[in-house]
Parts: C-alpha cells; structure tokens; sequence
C-alpha cells in the first residue's frame, strides 16, 4: 500500500488527511487529523494574520509533520488557501511552519482551488454537464462543467468564515444582516457572467455544505450513512437558513448535523449558497463528500489519465469498495453475470419492468454481496449491508445507496423489508428489492460450489411456469442445481410464477 | 493466511467450516456453509439410516467437496458423530461418500467428541474449575474440568433430535411426556458418578445450546450481539420451555433466535439440559460459540502446545481480533501503558475504586479502539464498537464485550452513554463507562503524535486538582501536550477534580 498526505490549511480549519491505495485495485482515506485553527479569525480589512491565530497554525502544522514522519509517511503535499493566500503577512507564517516543522507549504491561487474542486465533483459524481460550487471558510469557488470537463472556473470572496464576520458578527442574526449577505452574494454572482438563471445539474462540496445536508438528513427518517449523493433541495436549505437564525451564533453548533466548532460561522455559508441557487435556478443540490483534499490526491492516483478522471464513477466505486475488502472476484463476478442473465431474461419473458438503473443496481449488489466476510463470516449480509451504507458509493445517489445495501442483505436470507429507505423511497421500491433479492439469492446457489460449474442460464416462461436452464460448463452441477431449487421461493413469490430449474 | 476446513457430519446438520489464520497472529472463521441434512431422520431402535437422508448426507458432502476444490482447500478433516457413529450400515454411506465426492470420513468416539468440545470450552471461556455440557442432534456430551484440564468425561445418548423423536414425536408435547424426558436423562445421569449436586460453574456448548442462549437473549434489552459469554440462567431456560411447549413442534422455530429447521427438535434437549442443571446443582449455565468444529480447529492451531490450550484466553481473544483488522500494534500497546499509568496512578490517588477486572476492560479497549478503521477512517470510533460487539470475544462476559465496545466508542468524542447495556447494566457502570473513556482519550491525545515521544506520564493529586506530569522521551511533546489539555474535560468531570497537565 502506499501512502500519501495532504495538508489543507484551510480558513476555518486545518486537515491532515492520508490516502492509502494501491494501483488498479483500491483506495480509500486511511487517517485524518481535523483541527479547527480558524487561521483567519481577526484578519479584517487589513488582511494581516493575527498572533494567537498564526500561533495555533503553527502548533498544528506541527502535529501533522510529527504525524507523517513519525507514521514514515513520505509524500506529502501541503496546500493553504484564501486566508493564507491573502494575508498580507503569510511570508511570516509560511517561514515559522519551515522552519520548525519543515513543511514547505505550497499557497494554491483561486482558480486551482477551483480545479481541485472540480476534479473532486467530477470523479465523485455522475455530473455530466452542470455547475460546482465549493464553500471554504475564506472563499467560495465557482465553477462550470461540460462533458465532465471544466470549461469555467472562479473564485470568490464569499467563505463562511468570512461572511458571518463581516455581515453576521452578533449572536443574532437579524433579518436586515441576513439580507445583506444576499445583496453582496447576488453582487458578486453578478460578475459571473456564465453563472445561470434556469439551473441545471448543481453539485456541492466542502464543510458548509457536507453539515448542511447531514443536518438536513438528520431530519429525515432514512438510515444512519455518508452525506455522499445527498439531494439538498433549496426548499429543506431555507428551513435550515430559519433554523440557524432562530438560534444564537454560539448555539448554531448544537443543531444535530452542523458540527459544534463550525456553529458559529456556518449561517454566513450557508445565506451565500441559497442566494447562489436563487441567482442560477436551481432546485436542488447533490453533495458529495470529497473535496479539494480528493482533488489533489485524484491528480497523483489518476497521473496516466488526461485530465485525472476516472472512466466510469459508478463502476469505479463499486470496484474500489468490493476491493477494499478483498472480496473474491471471479465468484462475485459470476454471481453478477448470472443475476444479470436471469434479470435479461425475466424482463425479455414480461416478467418485470426494470430497467438500466435497476440492472446496474444488481449488478452492484452482487459485486459488494460479500464484502462483510472481511467484518464476519457470521451474519456476513448484515456486515455488507453495513459497510455500504456507512463506507459511501460516490456516483449513487442516497437511495440508490440504501437499495444496493438492502439487496446485499437479503442475497442469503430472510423476508425482504425495504423499509429502512423511509423518507428516501420511492414508489416500486418495496416490490424492486423483492425482485432483486430473488434473483441473487438464485444466482449466488447457482453458483454455490463457487467454481462456476453453472456457466450460464437461460430463462423462458412457460404455461405460466418460470423455466430456468442452466448450461453447465464442466463437470458435475448436481450440487448448485440442488441449491438453487430450494432457494427459488423468493422469486417466484416476486415474479408471481413457479419456478422450474430444468436441468 | 493458511486454510483449514473441518466437516461436521452432525444427527441434525451437516457444516463445513473453514478457517484462516496467521500462525502467531490471529485467526478467524472465513467460511460456512451448514445443511439441515438430519441423517438421523427415522433411524429408530435398529440404528439403520434410512435411504433418502443418506442421499441427502451424500449430496451434501458432494456440495462441501467441491466447495473445497474450488477454492482450493487442501486441508480438509471431515468428521462425522453420533447418527453416523451407530449406525449399523455406516459403511455403506462412508462408502458411498468417499467414492462420489473422495472425501474420507473420520468417525469419532463419544469420548474423542467430549475431548473436542473440551478444547473448545477450555479456550473460549475462562472456566478453570467447573463442568461442560454439549448437547448434539444424537448425542450429549458431559465434561468434568480441573485446572483447565479435561479429567472425566462421557457420550450419553441423550441428543435433541434423539430424545425429541422418542419422546416428544407429536405437534404437543404435553406435560407428562415432558416428564418422560426428564426421567430419562436423570436415570442416565445417574451412571455419570462424578457430575455434582452442589453446582459450579457449567458451560454449554453446540446448535441447541446457542439457539436458546439467542432466543433468551432477544428478550433483554440489550444490544445486537453474539450469545459468546451470554450467562443462561435456569429461570430463563425454565420461561424457554414454557415457550416452546406452548407452540405445536412446527411453530416452535418461529421463536426469535431458534432457527427454524431446528424448531421441531429442541424442545428434546431443552428439556434435556435443565435436567442436567438441575441435576448438578448449576443455577446458570456459561455459553460460549465455539464446539466441535474449533475443538478440531484449535487442535491444529496449537499443535506446538500441550494440551493445545490458550495461555490467556480473555488476552488471546483481544489480540486475535486486534491483529485481524491489522491495528498499529506500537500505536495502541502504547495508548494501553499510558492509560493503565493513568488508571494506576488515579487509583493511588484514591479518584477511583475500580479494580483488576476494569483495568483489562480498559486495556482491552485501548488494543481494539482503533479496528474500526479496517472500515472506514470517518467515523472509526463507531466501527470499532460495532466490530467488538458482532465479532464476539471469548473469556468475556456479554456485559463486558459492551463495556469494551462503549470505551472504544467514546474514546474520541461524544458524551458516554452507557444506556445501551440496557438489561445488562450493573450497578456503577455509567461512571465506570465516563472514566474509562475519560482515561483512554486523555492518553490517545498523549500519543496524537503517533510516535510514543510522551513515554509516560505520572499521576498526583494536589490542593485538589489533579496533576499529570509526562514524561518526555526524546524530541518535542509540544503537539501532544498541547492536544491533550484540550481533551481532559471527559476526565476532569469523570473523577471531580481539574486536570493539570504539567510540563
């Protein structure tokens, strides 16, 4: 495994984050040190850094140099953003974090940061054509997206930290200095002339955003998961504006979702992306969880690749989490091949009407159905379904997520109950994880010898009958075909038909 | 990572199991696959299987055979108990096993299956003096235990699905029959001249033991768990017949945590087991997961040890399932000494009157804080309490594998919360839970750095405040020091005195 550091010295907080991967089979974050420094506290118009805040960076910069080296953690890529990069002073700063923990900070301009925030949407979510938005503590960039490329990118003086001092520095937060956030939003959004009106596809990244849809997904009755492919629609974004305001500044940090030491400056960010979204249309947002930090790793992870993305987000996440935990590739690929077939064939015989996004759900499920043998082999659907949830598929959305989970957790046993999705179901969704269920827990008997004896299977429907016939590719099949007939009950209860194994 | 399969050929199902392990590191049950096969089905007084569980017997250990081929498992014992070992035309089944699947089968004595569950008993509690019970589909099994070793032991005809079809054949089992049952197993009992009438300590081991350890459990408010070192009292077992008795045989595995191909035959060694407890003078009965299969694992894994028992079981178990999910060995052995530093030194100081049973609780929890990262870095503390509590630790009680989990829990934020011990709880165990945690993040600060530069620390109490001085190794605590100041709160409020870190 190799390891890699970035050091994101932020406006509001400083992270230390360490990437583990290895090449073409997985990645993921290994470690991560948060600290909120709040580097840019009292810097005002003069854009000076303060004493006790360049004291407090320093210190931490500290933690983390001592983290790396003594972790043997070689590369490492130190980057500081609007605060650092303004001050009028950071050649003082920069100089004290030399000299007494040797890193060698490297100040990204606003359009780099933009990059890094695109490269992070784009190979984070299925975006296609669409806008980005980032909210830092310092600024907030902008940027805009076209057959996943980045076409258009800027950065603006419109950071959390930044905002609520300047516009909201009392407990309260009247409606006048709530206005005022907007004006000077809708103002500086003016500039951006390709910033839309009729919205489109938006994505979100960075701290204000990923609390405000945890604190939004708070309110809602769904699973306990990652904020990753969160829809915030601009509806539930106005409660929590209302929400926030209602409460003092020092309180804000108790609303569940919006972290404590965030509390205080949150409402600025959070005034700035509504009036974002007023400006250029949009209805909604989808967040993602990776931010300039994924951007820069992506950049090293994916250096044979121009520009730095992955081919297919959604297939790449699947592959990287079915990886993570060393699952065993050839049987979860044959189970998906047969689940794939036998999903085909139903639908060819009128059997369901599912479609692409279904089929690529299953086909999901089966390559992740046995990852939580790496928690237990005991109750191993369960620890799937588990790791799922809370390890996140960037590229699925919520429910998507939550449904991949469920058909995970019923490929062995028990009556599918999708009723975990609460408020994130949509209607069929209960029939389509009976469905789905069905046809792994076929398809993984089917190849229960795990030795693909069962190269195929075919499906018809006859005299009101499911006839399935499986090709056996060598040797004997008498064992998965054995298995498979005691464990057709759950799809022939979803197809409303027998089931026959003709073999 | 070495494999090894054992194939249980048991009167009521047949199980493959196979496990991994890292010679010196850690080991794990991998894979299974368990059929309700029953091959004693019909056997009846002439002892002659009867051909369609034959059948079922052959097709599946053709099913276990070839499920080792193909994932090319080497070493495989298969070993077959009680039905198989009276049957009067056990050759013909061995015969026809071995020709159609090659596997040759091992069949075992009543008094080699005693010694397996022996090891079994011996290295997955800390019963050092006391009495094992294993109650199988044909038979039971009876062991005596003096100083961990196996001194009596016996076979007695006296399994569940035994007792459930000579005794109990109809869907009611009405009171006299019941009756029958026990009359049974005492007048058996009563040849066995060293089972006791004054008690001790008894652990119980095999399907029907677990399964009613689960279903007793699931009526505790206490947390999804394996039954590992659930406590059976006799009044539970006692409700549990009650229960059972009160449903027709074919309803009775429709009870929560009695697996429903084995509904129909518990009640048989139900019946059984509190006579034995009864008997013997036991008023609880120990239940643990491990059995045959582990005693024949354990034999190959300790084979350098004789008898191959565990030194410590509670710290074999602990560093099993660090090692598992491949911890920072350095890391945490060091939060563990500066946490028992701290617990020692604020025990001298008369802050705390925990003792030697709470110091491993804590020290156990240091080794396991950090396994949770094997699932994801976000959230780690939650992952590693989860992990604790589903992968079970042997030699620790259920309410302690929950107090082990909470520490681990709140070992980097969070208000403690000890209300998930539910029915568990005992008095103290919510300040047991808040100093605990207190310790543990304290000394997890003390080493944020990672690199062991706070190499002790000293404990004392001073006009009323507590003083913590530590001690410096070599190069700059400053990072640690500092980081620690700002998470001695937990602590401070846990033994009622301000924390001063003096350095």
């Amino acid at each position: 495994m190799r390891r890699q550091a970035v050091i994101d010295m932020g406006s509001n907080s400083f992270r230390l984050v360490v990437y583990g991967h290895e090449k073409g089979s997985w990645w993921a974050l290994i470690d991560e040190i948060r600290e909120p420094v709040r580097v840019s506290e009292g810097m005002g118009r003069e854009s000076e850094l303060k004493p006790e805040p360049m004291d407090r960076a320093v210190r931490t910069a500290a933690v983390f140099a001592a983290f790396c080296e003594a972790s043997g953690i070689e590369e490492v890529d130190a980057v500081a953003t609007s605060a650092i990069r303004e001050a009028s002073n950071r050649a003082e700063l920069l100089e004290a974090i030399s000299e007494q923990t040797g890193l060698e900070v490297r100040v990204i301009s606003g359009e780099e940061e933009a990059r890094y925030g695109w490269l992070a949407m784009a190979n984070s979510t299925t975006v296609d054509d669409g806008y980005g938005v980032e909210i830092g503590g310092g600024s907030a960039q902008l940027v805009r997206i076209r057959g996943r490329q980045l076409t258009d990118a800027c950065s603006l003086p419109l950071g959390s930290v930044r905002l609520s001092e300047a516009f909201l520095p009392d407990e309260k937060a009247p409606g006048k200095a709530r206005k005022a956030v907007r004006r000077h939003v809708a103002s500086q959004l003016g500039a951006v002339e390709w910033w839309p009106t009729k919205g489109g596809r938006l994505v979100g990244i960075g701290g204000t955003i990923r609390n405000l849809a945890a604190a939004a997904s708070k309110q809602l009755d769904s699973p306990d998961m990652d904020v990753q492919g969160f829809v915030l629609s601009r509806e539930a974004l106005e409660e929590l504006i209302e929400a926030l305001a209602d409460k003092p500044a020092s309180k804000r940090g108790s609303i569940p979702g919006i972290k404590p030491d965030r509390g205080d400056v949150v409402l600025g960010g959070t005034i700035a992306l509504a009036t974002m979204m007023d400006e250029g249309g949009f209805k909604a947002i989808e967040v993602s969880e990776a931010g300039l930090r994924e951007g820069i790793f992506f950049e090293c992870l994916l250096e044979d690749a121009e520009p730095p993305l992955f081919g297919d987000v959604r297939r790449e996440s699947v592959i990287n989490l079915a990886h993570r935990y060393r699952t065993d590739d050839v049987h979860v690929g044959h189970v998906a091949k047969l689940s794939l077939e036998l999903f085909d064939g139903l639908g060819e015989a009128g059997l369901h009407k599912q479609g692409n996004v279904e089929r690529e759900l299953l086909w999901a499920a089966c390559e992740l159905h046995d990852i939580g043998v790496a928690i237990d082999y005991d109750d191993h659907h369960h620890h799937s379904a588990y790791l799922i949830l809370n390890s996140g598929l960037p590229g699925y959305s919520s429910r998507e997520q939550v449904l991949i989970a469920l058909v995970a957790r019923y490929h062995r046993k028990g009556d599918p109950d999708a009723s975990s999705l609460g408020d994130l179901a949509e209607r069929g969704d209960k029939g389509r994880v009976r469905l789905l269920s069905g046809i792994i827990r076929l398809a993984e008997q089917l190849e229960r010898s795990r030795d693909q004896s069962v190269a195929s299977v075919d499906v018809s429907a006859q005299n009101g009958a499911l006839i399935l016939r499986p090709k056996v590719k060598s040797g004997d099949a008498g064992v998965p075909i054995w298995a498979a007939r005691r464990s057709a009950d759950l799809l022939a209860e979803a197809v409303g038909r027998k089931v026959e194994i003709d073999a």
